[in-house]
């Protein structure tokens, strides 16, 4: 099977048709459009197999997971998705690996009307980049500078969940399919509607891909400010809870990564806006601190402050 | 080091600015604008070690040929470069390599002012995924697809260098860096102001990555047409046709990739406009043959057809 047969057996057709796609796959790039008034978002996210997923894992969960990685990123600037780029390095081409990544690809850009419009296929150790565009109406993505002081910290989800499933793979212990952190860290549930809710009511937003602690200690310094959190305000799944016991969930809460939730800061006259919001989404939704002037990020336990968590695992 | 100093002290800055990019590198996503009546141009080239370039080669020349590469795509289309986004997949983060790998990405960048708005580092086997997007009027995009029966087929260039020193590499013999040869593998001259002249006069246009023979067989399919191309009009180098001789050279030529040049249709009463474009170009313009209304690229030499070319070593 040459690239040009696996691009037009896989990746050619099945995915979501637009209006607003002149030219797909097929030739040397695609052409698209944008209305009047528009901002095209863009954002890149690459997977790596043993550095960001355990190459055993299954093809439709390493498909889900990268395009659920972009548009994790899209739900967090606000952006209405719309457009995809793939480069997929395989080691080979296996018909029965191919199907069901293309399939595990097709169900999650139905889900949000995308349209696979170009990428690349090469031979290489097994990773996948996906570019991701959407939209905005211009001067309304949510971005990581505008926290202001007096701010209400939020997040969605329950962190340390993917993370869970993440160590347990390193740790070489297997993970049944209907586990539920197996479900967390493979079929992450990107916040695409609740993202674009947002805009007009957070100050700032950013998604969490590196961990609770990492992620929301940069919106607050892009904002030029600190914050105060409290650690065990931060929600955490039974599962969880009972599979990692109270300590370690915490932990895997604040450092682990992987969970695609957002976290974002809105003015305290906002609360009851987005409390009216919150109340159709099937996701949780938790204050957990207050943005403040002083610069840093510190976690507060019964009014005591805790050590800064350890995120030297994250280093490149 | 970890990944976000990495982007901060190589990629966050020192590359061209420009007004239409609302935001950039360092938040979830990029914001950029297109002007009413344009249409973004997608192209998206992953390059990885082994496969596309021998990792030895020079840091700065791996950041040539993955931009070049995608440049030249959006050159096929007839598109203006405007922007970038980089994953950058690396075993280690090493200063040396990643500063000559920026430095030779911001010298083609600035060359044609595209912005690197975003994208991802991590860690993994060598490899460089660019998606590029660029503009046209709307409409006016070259794409495959528009080749009628009657037309001229030219190419750019002289096909077939880089594809002997990619051979070079892959038998192990060293290429010196002021070898012209290595030059054109390291350092391919992407078609980027000759493309956009061609808009309005050329009916179709692709850029040859996988070899003359099979990137122009694929524009002709997609047009519905077919070829006929004489082999001794196809322009080699005098260093090529010195180093391979004759008969390896015109094999290359027909058959090796990598070469960034152009080739396209145009009909036959525009061969003085193209003429008259062309004097002023820095790259060689050859007509190679003509689109007839068969099926099907056939080579010929002194008016005898030949067999087509083996092209079995680009199978996935």
């Amino acid at each position: 099977m040459d690239e040009f047969e696996v691009i037009q057996r896989y990746f050619a057709t099945g995915f979501p048709a637009r209006d607003d796609v002149v030219l797909g796959v097929g030739d040397d790039g695609a052409l698209t459009r944008l209305a009047p008034g528009e901002e095209l978002v863009t954002v890149s996210d690459a997977l790596v197999a043993g550095t960001h997923f355990p190459a055993q894992l299954a093809a439709g969960a390493i498909a889900h997971r990268a395009l659920a990685a972009n548009l994790s990123d899209l739900a967090a600037m606000g952006a209405g998705p719309r457009w995809f780029t793939l480069a997929l390095a395989l080691p080979e081409a296996k018909e029965a690996w191919l199907a069901a990544f293309a399939a595990g690809l097709r169900r999650l850009a139905d889900r949000f009307g995308l349209a696979l419009i170009g990428g690349d296929t090469v031979r290489g150790p097994l990773a996948v980049t996906i570019t991701a565009m959407g939209t905005v109406a211009a001067g309304t993505a949510l971005r990581r500078d505008g926290a202001r002081s007096g701010d209400r910290i939020f997040v969605t989800g329950t962190p340390g969940d993917a993370g869970w499933a993440w160590q347990a793979f390193a740790d070489g212990r297997g993970l049944s399919a209907d586990d539920p952190l197996y479900q967390r860290f493979a079929f992450p549930d990107p916040r695409v509607a609740e993202g674009a809710a947002l805009r007009g009511i957070a100050t700032a937003a950013i998604d969490l891909s590196d961990g609770l602690h990492v992620d929301l200690a940069r919106l607050l310094a892009a904002s030029g400010v600190g914050g105060e959190a409290d650690v065990d305000a931060v929600p955490r799944s039974a599962a969880l809870t009972e599979r990692a016991g109270e300590t370690r969930a915490t932990e895997l809460a604040l450092t682990g990564g992987d969970d695609y939730e957002l976290c974002f800061t809105i003015p305290a006259e906002k609360e009851s806006a987005l409390a009216a919001l919150a109340a159709s989404w099937p996701c949780r939704l938790t204050q957990i601190g207050r943005v403040v002037a002083e610069p840093g990020l510190r976690w507060r336990r019964n009014g005591e402050y805790l050590p800064t968590p350890d995120v030297s695992f994250r280093h490149f």
